[in-house]
C-alpha cells in the first residue's frame, strides 16, 4: 500500500505533539509520511505541498500547528483531501487560540479538527484510520481491534481504585 | 448508490442550522438520510442508530449539537465511522459550550468538528464530500467544481467594491 | 444500609480528583461504590450502570469527567436518580471544557454541577449526603455536625495570621 | 404534602426565568412556595430564610441569581438542605459571571449548579424532583413519565425534518 | 488614631496574597486589623462583623476571596463602609471566576474591585490609605511620598536594562 | 458644599452609562461635575485635569472609558485622590476588553473597579458617596437611607411573582 | 503618487467594515487600491498578489478578515512590506476567533494587528498613513491636522452632556 | 543613520521578554535605543518621551507592557509615529488582558499590536524594521535575507523528526 497519509506540522517543536498522530498510525499499518511545512516560513513549499498531495494517491492530511494556526486551513484551501487539524498547545493562551484558529473556517473550506494537543494528535491518526476504513475493512477492522482492546483494558480495571 | 451520509441532530430546532449540510449534500449529489436524535432524550434509539450505521452501509455520520453536546461524541464512541460534528450556536454562551462539549474529546474516540453555525454545517456537508471523494473519483470532482466555481465568482467580483 | 451512592469516573486519572468524593462519604458513613465507567471506552457499561442504578436501590450518582465530559450528562439520560457532575481539571483548558460540557445540559435532563477539581469532589460528596439528609435525619446531622466543626475551627483559627 | 421546594431569586426581574423551574414543579404536582429574596439588598431576609428552611419542611432549595450571583452559594451557607442554583443570563457577560459565582463554591458548601437562563430553570425544577423521586416512588413515577413523555414526542416526529 | 482599616480574607490560604495589603498599611503608618472570615463556613460571623464594622470607627474594609468569592459583596451589603474586594487567584480559573464574582455586583451594593493576586492586594492597601488620605492630608502625603520614591526609582534605573 | 466629585468620560457616547452614576449623586445631593476627557484623544486635558483635581478640593473622581479603557488608569497615575473606574460594555466584547484594561491595574496604582455597563455606574456614585460617607455622617445617612428603601421595596414586593 | 495602500479582504461581506480605513486614506489623500482577495478561496490570487506588492511600489498593506482569519498571516509571509490586520466581527464569537487568528502569529512574520471592527478598520487607515508619514512629512501632517481637529472637537464639546 | 526605533517597557521585569525585539533590531542593523518607561509610575517621562519622539528623528516606538497594559495607547495618542504594542504576558491572565488593553483601542489613535510574550517582542523588532524598510531598501534587504535564512534553515531540517 503506497503513503496514505500525510502528517506536517508548523514547526519541529510540534514533534512532541504530533508524534503521538504517528505511533497510531504505526499502530494501524496505515502508511504515512511526516514533514515540517510551515506556513508562514515556507509558504511555497506548503502550497506545493498541498497541490500535489492528491494526485500523489493521499487520502488524508493531518497538519498540526499552535498559535495563529494557519497550516491546516490554508492546505485545505489547496487540496481537495480531506484535513485533519490538530491545534497544539500554546505557551500564553493553552491552545485556544490554536483551536479557533483551526475551527472556525468559513464555508467552502473545512477543516477536520481535533482536540487541543495530545489527545487530539491521537485522535487525528485514529480519524484518518477510521476515513480510509471507511472504504477499507481491513483498516476499519484494526481502528475496531484497537477500540475493543482498550476497552476491555477499561473494563477489567474498573473497579481496581 | 445507496444512502451514503447520515445528518442527525439533537433537536428540531437545531434543522435552522443543519439544513445547510443537507443542500451541500444534495448540491453534490450525494444520497443521505437526516433524522432528529437527541442523546439525552432518546439515548437507546441514539445508541442503535449508531451501532447500525456501518453495517446499513452510511460512509460519515454528521451530528449537530447544541450547549452540552454530547450528540456527536457518543455517537462516535458507537461507531468506527467518521463522524463530524457541528457545534450549533447556543443562546447564552453564543456555541463556545457546544464547540468544547464536541471538539475536546479524550484520546480514543475523534470527532471531527467544524466552525460553529451555518458555516460548520456547510463545510459539514463539504468534508463528508471530501472524505468519500478521497476514495470515489465523481464525488471528488463535484467537490471540486463547486470549489473551482466559488473561486471563479470571488475572481470575477474581486474589485466591484 | 445498603449502597446509595455510586461514584463512577470516566478514567482511572479521574481517581485522584474524584477520591475526595469518596472520603467525604466515608467520613459521613454514607455506604457507596466506586468504579471507572467510561461514556467514550465503555458505553454500554455505562449505559447498563445507568439503567440499573435505581432498581438497585442507589440514590444518588455522583460522575467525575474532564475535557469534552460527556459522563455526567448520559447517565442522567439514562436514570430518573439525581447525578451529580465534577468536572475534572483538563490540561489545556483548565477544566473550563469540563465544566461547560457537563453545567449546560438541555432542558430535560438535569445535572448537578460543582466546581471544577478537588472542590467540587468534595462537595459532590456533601451534596449527596445532603440530598439524603433531606430525608435521613441522621445523614442530615453528621452533615451538619461536619459543617459546624469546620466552622468551629475556622472561628478558632480566625486571627491567627 | 406540605411545601417541598422554595424557589427563590434575587430580583423580580428573574421571574422570566425561574418561572420555568415553578412550571414544572406544578407539573409534577411537587407543593412549592416562590419569593424574591436578595442576597445584596434584603440579606437579613435572607439568612433568616435559609436558617428555618429546614425546620420549616422544605427538601430542596431552588435559587436564581445573575452576575455576581451570591444568593446560591450564601443560602448554601446557612442551610442544610440541597440548594439548586440557576444561573441567570446577564447582559453584559451572557451569564458567564452568573455561572462561576455560582458553581465555583469552595470545598464544604456546595451548590448544585445547572445550566444559564432558561433550560437551567426547567432543569431546576427537574433536579429538584428527581431529588425528591430517590425518596418519593410517586414522584419518581410522575419525573419518569415526563421523561418518557418528551421521548415518545422526539420519537414521533424524528423524521419530520 | 484608632484602628481604620479592616483586611479580612475568606480562607487562611488567602493570606499569602493579602499579606500584601498588610504590608502597605503598615508602609503607610494606618492601623488595621485582620482577621479570616468566611462567608460560606462561618457566615454568622461575616454578617456581625459587617454588622459593626461602621459603628466601631473602621473607614474601609479589605476583603480578599477566590473562587465563587462572595466575601466582598455580601460584607458590603451589611455595611454602608466602602468595601475593597481583591480577587485572590484560583487554581483551574487564574482567579478569573473570581474577578467575576466580586466586580460584576447589581447595582445598589457596590465593591471596588482591584486586580487579581498580588498586585490587586497591594493596590487595596494603597487605595485604602487614598480614601482616608482623600480626607486625612497627613495620610494622603504618606501616599504621595511612597508614590514619588517609586516614580524616581523607576527613573533611576530607567537605562539599565 | 463644593464639588466633591468629578464624573469624567472618554466619549460623549459613554453618557449613555454614565448619567446613572450622576443620578445618583443628585439623589444623594453630592455636588459634581461632569466632563467628557478622553485619555487618547485629549491626553494633555486628561493629565492637567488630573493633576489638578486634589487642589481644587475633589475628594474622588469617577472615570467611565470602554474598549482598551485607559482613562481611569491613567487618571490614577496623575492623582493622590481615589479613582473609581467603570468599564462601559463595549461591541465587539460586551465590555470584557474595558474591565480587564481597568482593574488589572499593576501594584501602586489602584483603581477601584465597579461592574459593567449600567450597574457599575450606579455603583460608581454609591460608592463614592460611601467613600465620602466615611467622613461626613449626613452623606453616609443618606446612603443608609437610600438602600434602607430599596430593602423596603424588596420586602414589600417579594410575594408578588 | 502611485498607489501606496492596498485594502484586501477575505470577502465581500468584510468590505462594511473595511470601508471604513478606506475613507481614512481618502480623506488623507493617500492613493490606495481595493480588492477582495480570499486566503481560502482565492489562494493563488493570494499569493501573487503578495508577491508582487513590493515591486508595484506599495507601502503598506491593509487585510480585514473574520473567523479563522489567515488573510493577514499569509500575506504577510509573502512579503516584506509591512500588513495590518483587521479583526472582523464574527457572527458566533464576536471577533474573538478573529482577532486571535490574526495576532497571535508565531515569530519570524509580524501582522501589526488592530481592534476589531470598524474601530480597528479606521485605525488601519490611519496606522498606514502614519506608517507612510514617518518618511513623509506631508503625510506626517496631514495625520497630524486630523488628529488635533478630533481633539479641538472633543475639547469644545467636554462639557455638553 | 541616526537612532530609528525606540523600545520602551512598562516595567524592568519586561526587559526578559522585549530583549527579543532588541535582539532583532541588532540583527538588522537598525540603530535603536531602550528604556524603562512607566505609564503609570512615570506619566509624566512617558509624556515628554512621546511628545519629543518625532522630532529626535525616531521613525517608530515598540512599547512593552501587560496587564492593565496602557503604555503602548498613551504612547501612541501623544505622538504621531507608528507605535508596536507588545503583550507581555501576565501572571494570572496570561497576557488576555495586556492585549485587550493594547489592541482594543478606540478609532482614532491606533496600535500595531503583535501576539503575546516573545514571539511579540521578535515579531515587533522585525516590524519595525519591515516599516522602515518599506522606505529604505537596505533595510528592506536585510530583512528579507533574514527570512529567506529562517526559510532555508526549515527546508533543510523539513524531514528530520
Amino acid at each position: 500500500m503506497s503513503v496514505q497519509v500525510a502528517v506536517i506540522m508548523g514547526s519541529k517543536s510540534d514533534w512532541e505533539t504530533m508524534k503521538h498522530a504517528c505511533e497510531v498510525l504505526e499502530e494501524l499499518k496505515i502508511p504515512y509520511e511526516k514533514k515540517v511545512v510551515s506556513a508562514h516560513r515556507t509558504p511555497d513549499l506548503m502550497f506545493r505541498f498541498a497541490e500535489e498531495a492528491a494526485e500523489r494517491g493521499l487520502r488524508v492530511i493531518i497538519a498540526g500547528a499552535g498559535g495563529a494556526a494557519h497550516l491546516p486551513g490554508m492546505v485545505a484551501a489547496k487540496t481537495i483531501l480531506p484535513v485533519i487539524g490538530v491545534p497544539v498547545q500554546s505557551k500564553a493562551l493553552n491552545g485556544l487560540d490554536s483551536l479557533l484558529s483551526i475551527v472556525q473556517m468559513p464555508g467552502g473550506i473545512p477543516v477536520a479538527t481535533v482536540a487541543i494537543g495530545k489527545a487530539g494528535a491521537v485522535n487525528a491518526g485514529l480519524l484518518a484510520a477510521q476515513i480510509i476504513g471507511a472504504f477499507d475493512p481491513d483498516v476499519r477492522r484494526r481502528a475496531q481491534n484497537r477500540r475493543d482492546a482498550i476497552r476491555d483494558e477499561v473494563l477489567e480495571g474498573s473497579d481496581d481504585l
